[in-house]
C-alpha cells in the first residue's frame, strides 16, 4: 500500500494552516477507500519525519481528526480509522484523475430548460463589431466612480453603508434620482415612489412576477425586445403580439386586442424603439394612456436610454402625462456609467413599490449600497450630468459619421432612418441577400453583425433587418467595419 | 390668469438645458389645464423679456413644443395649445402642493402580500445593540476593496469587465474561488459547479425557484432560519419542521418524514447552526447523507460562516464528503468583507448550475463585475485569507470576552454553550421572564436585543431564548451592553 505522506500534499503557502491540510488530506484517503475502517494511521513520529514538518504538527492534525470522529484511540496504542462511522462507499481512485470530483450530475431530479431566455453570453471573437447598441465602455467615466470610492475610506458613514440597508435602495440615491428624473423627464416622483434595482433587466423581473399571474394575457410590440418578452413569459403570461410601424406600436391593434381579452400589462419602449428606432406619436400616446384608463392594464415603459438624444429633445416619457397611475417607469444607468455598473430604478405608485420591494429583499435582500452611494454623490454633484453631455456629444458624432458612411458607402444597398438618439441604426438591406447571409460573409472578414433573428418572438422566413450599433466603436474602427459590411453585402 | 412665466421655474444650474426646462414647464401647465387647447402662447419676445433670458431661448422652446405637437402654429399669428391631441383631464392643482404628485396608488389592481417576507430594513434606534450575529463592519477590509478599484483606472481589462459579461460570475472569480473552497472546506470543485450570486440570499431564491414546483413538501429545522423558510414558501413549497437539539437537526425525524412523503429538499445549517449555534454531528452528517440518496432529496446546505472558527477547527461541510451529487452547498463574502458587499455563491452539480444560471439571467442579468474581479484578486494574492486571520483573532476575543462577561455577571439568570464560531451566543433566560420582557426594558435603557420570536416559523407561547450578537461590540461596548442586560432581565 502507498504510504499515505505520498498521498499528502503541504504547501505552506495557504491560508489554511499545515495541520489542517494533513487532516483534510487524511480525509480525503479515507474518503477515498485508501484507508478504511479499523486500519491504522502511522506513528505521528513517522509521519512527521516522512513529510518534513514537526511532530507537533502532526498530533494537532490526529487531535483534529480525534475531535471529528474520523479515527479512534485504542488504549495508547495508536489511531485506527473509525469503525462507528456509517460505511462511505469508497469514490473510484479514476474519478479523481481529472483533479475535481465534485459530482457532474445531481443525485436528484433537475427539470431541465424550466427557465427559458435569449441565449447565454457568449464572448463576442470578432475584432469588429456591430453591436446591439452599447455605450463605449472605453469612454466610461470610471474615473468619477473610483473617486467616489476612494472617498469612502475616509467617511464617517463608511461602516453604516457597509452594514445591511434598506431593500429599496439607499436613501440618498432614491431622493438624488428623484430630483434628477423630475428635472430631466419631467416626472414629478418621491423618492418612496422609486425602487433601486440591478438594472432594467431587474425591474421588469420583479414587475412581471408582481403583476401577472399565470395564464395572465400581456401585450408587446413584434419586432421588439425579446428580453422582457422572456420576462414575461418566465412569469407564466400569454403574450400577444401588435405591429410596430414608424410611429411605434400600432395602438389600434391594443385597442382591438382589449375588446376581445382582459389585459393585464402592455410593455413597450416608446422612445428609441428597440429594434427599430421609432418614437411613439404624441396622439398615440394619449390613445395608449387612455385605453389602460378604460381597460385597467398596467403599461410598463421601458426607457432605457433616454438620456442619449442628439436631433431633437427628447419627447418625455408616458409616465410625466399620466395622472391616473397606470404607467410604470423603468431605466437604468447600465448606458450612462456602464452595462456591468447595475444600477437601475423603477417608478411607480407606492402600492406596487412595496409589494416589488418584498419580492426585491427575497431575490437578493439588497443592493450595492456603497455603488449606490457613489452614484448618488455623482448625481448630486452634478458629474452625470457633466459626463452625459460629453458622451453625447461624442455619440452624435458618431451616429452622424455612421449614418453618412452608410449613405455614401452603401446607397442602395440598405434603407435606414437616421435615429433621434440611442445607440444604433436600424438598417433593412433592400437586396435579395439575409442577414444571415450578410453575418456570415462579416464574419469571415472579423466583423460581427447581427443575423437578424433576434427581434423577434418568431422571426420572419427571411430576416433582412439589424441593428448597427455606432456608440462604441471610433472613427477608424467604423471606416473599417463599413469597408467589411460593403463587402459582405455584395 | 396666472402670466405663465410665474408658473415656471428656470435653474441654469441644472443638466437640462434652459430651453427645454421652458417647454417641459409649459407642457405641464398644458396638462394642469391652464393653458387649454386653443388658448394662444405669449409671443415669445415679451415671454423671454419677463424670464429674463434670451429671445432664441425661448424660440427654441417653441420649436420643441411644435416638434412635439403640444401646440400648432396659425399662419405666423403666433402659438396656440393643439386643439388636435386627445383631451387631456385638467389635474387638479391642489393635487401638487405637496410638491409630487406622481399617483399614490396604482388604477390597475395589485395583490397585496403575494410575496412574504420577515419584515423589511428598520434601522435600530437604539445606542447598543446585541445583532443577530453581524461582523463589525468598522473593521471591513474596505481599504482592500478600494486599492483593487483604483487598480481598474490604469488596467488594461477595465473596459472589457465594464461591458455585460458572464451571468455565471467572472471565470477569475470562479477560478480563484474554487481553489479556496477547495483548500479551506476539502471541497473538490471546478469553476465550472459555481455561480457567483448576490449573497447566499440569491442563492437560495434561485435553488427553490428552479427545484420547486407548487406543492412540493420541503424539510427545515424549528428553530431555524426563518428568512431561508420564507423563500422556499414563495417558491410554493409545503414545509415540514423538524426539531433541532444538541447534534444539529434530529435526522430520525427526517427519516420519518420522508418514509411518508416525497421529500424534494432539506434546507439546513449544519455548521454554527442558525439560531442555537450547534454543529451537526459526524454520524447524523452521514446518516443524512444516505438518506437524501435512498429518497432522493436535494440537501440545500447554508454554510454562511464557516470562516469563522474559534475553539476546534471548522467541521468540513457535507458537500465535502458528498460523493452522489445530493448536496447544493452556498455561502458567501457577507460576514468576511461586509453584509453591505453582495458576493455570495452556489456550488452544484453543473446540470443544476445551468438552470440556476438560466434563472439570473431573467432576474438580473449578471453581477457587478468590477467587484467580482476585485474580490477576484483579493483571493487570489492571500488577502481574504490573511484578513479572515485578523478577524478570527478579534472575534475568538470578542467571544471570550462575552462568555465570562455573562458568566460572572449574569450567572443563574442564563444558559448557553460558548459557541466553537460565528457571530453570536444561544442564551436562554432561566427564570420567569420572556425575551420580550427584557427586550422591552433593555430598549428603555439604550439596548437593542431580540424579542425572541424571530427564530421560529411557527413562535413558541413565551419565548426566553435569544441570540447575542458579540462580533461588531468593542470591549467598552459590551460592557455596557451586559450591565444593561442584567437590569433587564431584573
Amino acid at each position: 500500500m502507498t504510504p499515505i505522506n505520498r498521498l499528502l500534499t503541504i504547501d505552506k503557502d495557504l491560508a489554511v494552516p499545515v495541520y489542517l491540510q494533513i487532516a483534510n488530506g487524511i480525509v480525503g484517503i479515507i474518503k477515498q477507500g485508501v484507508l478504511k475502517p479499523g486500519m491504522a494511521l502511522p506513528p505521528s513520529r513517522s509521519l512527521s519525519g516522512a513529510l518534513g514538518i514537526h511532530r507537533k504538527t502532526v498530533l494537532a492534525a490526529y487531535d483534529e481528526l480525534l475531535a471529528q470522529d474520523w479515527v479512534e484511540s485504542f488504549e495508547r496504542k495508536g489511531l485506527y480509522v473509525s469503525e462507528n462511522l456509517p460505511e462511505i462507499k469508497p469514490r473510484q481512485m479514476a474519478a479523481s484523475k481529472a483533479g475535481y470530483v465534485y459530482p457532474e450530475r445531481t443525485a436528484f431530479p433537475v427539470r431541465e430548460k424550466k427557465f427559458q431566455y435569449a441565449g447565454t453570453y457568449t464572448p463576442v471573437r470578432e475584432r469588429l463589431v456591430f453591436n446591439d447598441g452599447f455605450p463605449d465602455t472605453r469612454l466610461a467615466p470610471v474615473d468619477l466612480l473610483i473617486r467616489e470610492y476612494r472617498r469612502f475610506a475616509h467617511y464617517k458613514f463608511t461602516a453604516k453603508y457597509l452594514s445591511y440597508g434598506p431593500e429599496q435602495g439607499s436613501e440618498n440615491l432614491r431622493t438624488a434620482l428623484s430630483k434628477f428624473l423630475n428635472e430631466t423627464r419631467g416626472l414629478q416622483v418621491s423618492p418612496e415612489q422609486l425602487l433601486i434595482t440591478k438594472g432594467v433587466q431587474m425591474a421588469l423581473y420583479l414587475t412581471s412576477q408582481v403583476l401577472l399571474e399565470w395564464g395572465d394575457h400581456v401585450i408587446v410590440g413584434e419586432p421588439g425586445y425579446v428580453g422582457a418578452t422572456q420576462v414575461l413569459e418566465n412569469a407564466g403570461a400569454r403574450v400577444n403580439f401588435v405591429p410596430v410601424d414608424e410611429g411605434g406600436i400600432v395602438v389600434d391593434a391594443v385597442e382591438e386586442l382589449c375588446r376581445r381579452k382582459k389585459i393585464r400589462l402592455l410593455y413597450l419602449i416608446p422612445h428609441h424603439h428597440n429594434p427599430t428606432t421609432v418614437t411613439l406619436t404624441p396622439a398615440r400616446r394619449m390613445q395608449l394612456l387612455e385605453l389602460a384608463m378604460k381597460y385597467q392594464f398596467a403599461v410598463l415603459e421601458d426607457d432605457y436610454d433616454f438620456d442619449f438624444q442628439y436631433s431633437t429633445s427628447p419627447i418625455l416619457p408616458l409616465s410625466s402625462i399620466d395622472h391616473y397611475g397606470n404607467v410604470i417607469y423603468v431605466g437604468s444607468f447600465c448606458k450612462t456609467i456602464a452595462p456591468a455598473i447595475r444600477i437601475g430604478f423603477m417608478v411607480a405608485p407606492a402600492n406596487l413599490i412595496r409589494e416589488a420591494t418584498c419580492l426585491r429583499r427575497l431575490v437578493d435582500r439588497q443592493g450595492e449600497q456603497l455603488l449606490e452611494e457613489a452614484i448618488a454623490n455623482l448625481l448630486k454633484h452634478g458629474d452625470i450630468g457633466r459626463h452625459l453631455k460629453k458622451a453625447n456629444k461624442i455619440y452624435h458624432a458618431r451616429r452622424d459619421l455612421l449614418c453618412s458612411m452608410l449613405q455614401d458607402e452603401l446607397a442602395g444597398k440598405i434603407r435606414f432612418t437616421v435615429p433621434d438618439g440611442g445607440f444604433a441604426v436600424w438598417a433593412q438591406y433592400t437586396g435579395r441577400t439575409t442577414a444571415r447571409a450578410v453575418a456570415e460573409q462579416a464574419r469571415r472578414m472579423g466583423l460581427y453583425v447581427s443575423t437578424g433573428e433576434e427581434y423577434y418572438h418568431t422571426p420572419p422566413p427571411r430576416p433582412n433587418a439589424v441593428r448597427l450599433g455606432f456608440a462604441s466603436m471610433n472613427e477608424k474602427e467604423m471606416e473599417e467595419a463599413v469597408g467589411i459590411l460593403k463587402k459582405a453585402i455584395g
